[in-house]
């Protein structure tokens, strides 16, 4: 048989695609798991968006513009108004969430062979897009120490190469939940200006910020010509499967180039646009955003103070998204999520996204884990008592192997 | 600012999109202009499917599983049995429309720079994802008189290079309403078992078939190592915007690739694979689809009558899908589309698609347009007499400027 290309042969370096399968095997001989492995809120999706679908004033459901609907475009530049961002309805392509944003962001500014910076530890799916686009990612390492912010100028300029055509970076970050500070963005619009590269923001987490501001990568008018934001309407409004998102710019030429990705797929779908032109129509819809936010952030609070009471876990307190860095007192933390599914005892146990799966430079990030806290505050605590009695098991478990 | 990739850059060959803001002006001027020119059906979405998106048990609009939710699968799978084309439910992979599943097909069975062969004239959006991919299409011409049928295995042969992976082609046929023998396509399974290709066959029209019989590429046993279907509910269901296709494979090699793809993008929208849950659950869905293909098949009698009536205008009976491709009596049909935009007196007017950019060789299809035959009889009849006057009138313009 003809061998499959291979770009699809190149498995993705994903652990926690190894580890769902132990999940399921768990659930199966009737065991609870506490998913924090996965960033999939709980939050019921907005009435008024779901009724926008389920009114959707359609007899044929048909493809919609390949930029979307302009009532869709005019809903998301109204959005983004709130936020201070006046964005023309032109500038705004509806994209099938920020998965198709971000390959777009690719296939504008990057050919087969050239490399993107991206700091690490980093979205995994980011992997799987550049792969398609045959993009290379190089990573700027960043540190839990240092709350993942980035490190000086210097160290991203000896990271650049005659190929290096863009920065990709999440802000509020997922996994880091780093913010960025003004400077920091500021940093990056100089690296991009002097060394003539894109800036791909993604900034799909901006209602989630609980210490400093968002600061969108298109509030900088010196960078207009080559900023991108990427968006997604997925968690903010608990519809991840709705498949809307959102690829921003205001430079004509990376429109272009948006727009003929946009073309080629022909049309995000149609009905989940009703929902959002609903959503925002809603004058309830601000209060409903901040209510939603407010439960995270009561979640922050719940998580972090539980996780310190765990001995030998260490993180700081993510600055902004839903999701933190823990450093945990194992080798190897793959082994450790393994053991909770498949050796932990009881009728209840706890699922963490290994950490290495969020780095590229290899070795990094083996003694971390991601929770995403989209579980209720209860929930949260629960599943915080089952991390420190699993740890404990685990650490006697290994002692004893190790004699 | 940085330029744009190379492959972002590249226009893609498309009147169609030159002559769209036309035909919006024209509308702006108050006339009613016909659309002949895109595969929109204009059938009301079956009732089944859009009560089951408004009913979907949803409270949270999750991501679906990558490869979509199993019922959605199984659903697939209960209607392809209905065509007598046994399947496991791991072998459909539900896709963001045929688009999508093309994207995978690509993706999967070349690297940047490889070649596919694909009968032309074909549809103009494989330009699109091939340019995103980066593989290169190799045109076999096919012809008019012909009936768009393949040409005899040893100059498709000749069109062979180390680098071709595949061949892809549509069945039943856009635009030429072509429906492959079984003698074709066992030239295809020959051609591809000799020279190590990948077979990708775009099904999506397989409800609509006037004469002849369709036949799937995965009812070859001898070539499933290296056969892929792409489907769709867009035509058959209305349901161009619901953004539901499959991608389906016996072979765990494609699979797997495919599966990795879909990973990436994490999820079809999840609210219309509750459509198709609901109208493969209803016991009239067969019905549904027969009434659906009799109205085309009525469309296609009076269209082909009509059409008959026009002196210089030629083509042969369409045997599938619902498109025709015409012979103009013009130089460049083009030009005339555009005449019918701009110039054509009245309130009335019809719009084409031009038949050069369903062809890759350069020069083709320009005496040529495609008719979507999406309008009820009547809407037919009506656009075929602006198109009788819109011809008179051209060929008299024409001759005066050659005086």
């Amino acid at each position: 048989m003809p061998k499959i290309s291979a770009r699809a042969a190149q498995a993705p370096a994903s652990p926690i695609r190894r580890l769902v399968p132990l999940a399921d095997e768990a659930k199966r001989r009737g065991k609870k798991v506490y998913h924090l492995n996965i960033g999939q809120p709980d939050i019921p999706t907005p009435e008024p968006f779901l009724r926008g679908i389920r009114e959707a004033p359609v007899q044929v459901i048909a493809y919609s513009p390949f930029q979307g609907l302009r009532e869709a475009r005019e809903a998301m530049r109204d959005y983004y108004a709130e936020w201070g961002l006046e964005l023309k309805t032109e500038e705004i392509i509806i994209t099938q969430g920020g998965s198709e944003g971000v390959l777009f962001a690719l296939n504008v500014t990057c050919d087969p062979g050239d490399q993107i910076l991206v700091p690490e530890p980093f979205y995994p799916n980011y992997n799987g897009f550049a792969r398609l686009a045959e993009v290379e990612i190089v990573p700027i390492t960043t540190y839990r120490e240092e709350g993942f912010h980035l490190p000086p100028k210097q160290e991203i300029e000896r990271l650049i190469t005659p190929r290096t055509r863009a920065i990709l970076f999440s802000n509020p970050g997922n996994p880091t939940g780093a913010v960025y500070t003004e400077a920091e963005l500021e940093m990056l619009a100089e690296l991009a200006l002097e060394h003539d590269l894109f800036l791909i923001a993604d900034e799909v987490y901006r209602e989630f910020v609980y210490e400093g501001r968002y600061i969108s990568i298109l509030s900088f008018p010196e960078i207009e010509d080559r900023a991108i934001m990427v968006d997604s309407i997925s968690k903010r409004l608990s519809a991840c499967g709705a498949r809307i998102g959102a690829f921003v710019s205001r430079s004509p030429e990376i429109l272009t180039g948006a727009n003929r990705c946009a073309m080629a797929r022909l049309s995000p779908p149609t009905m989940e646009q009703y929902g959002l032109i609903a959503f925002m129509a809603d004058p309830r819809h601000r209060e409903i955003l901040e209510e939603m936010v407010d439960e995270y952030r009561r979640r922050r609070e719940v998580l972090c103070e539980e996780l310190r009471k765990i001995p030998g876990v260490v993180f700081r307190e993510p600055e902004g998204a839903f999701y933190v860095i823990l450093g945990l007192p194992v080798d190897d933390a793959e082994e450790f999520v393994k053991f909770m599914l498949t050796d932990f005892p009881g009728q209840e146990t706890v699922m963490l996204a290994p950490g290495e799966g969020f780095y590229k430079t290899p070795g990094l990030g083996r003694d971390e884990a991601r929770i995403a806290y989209v579980l209720n505050c209860d929930d949260l605590v629960r599943a915080c008592e089952l991390l420190k009695e699993g740890l404990e098991l685990y650490q006697k478990a290994q002692e004893k192997v190790r004699g």
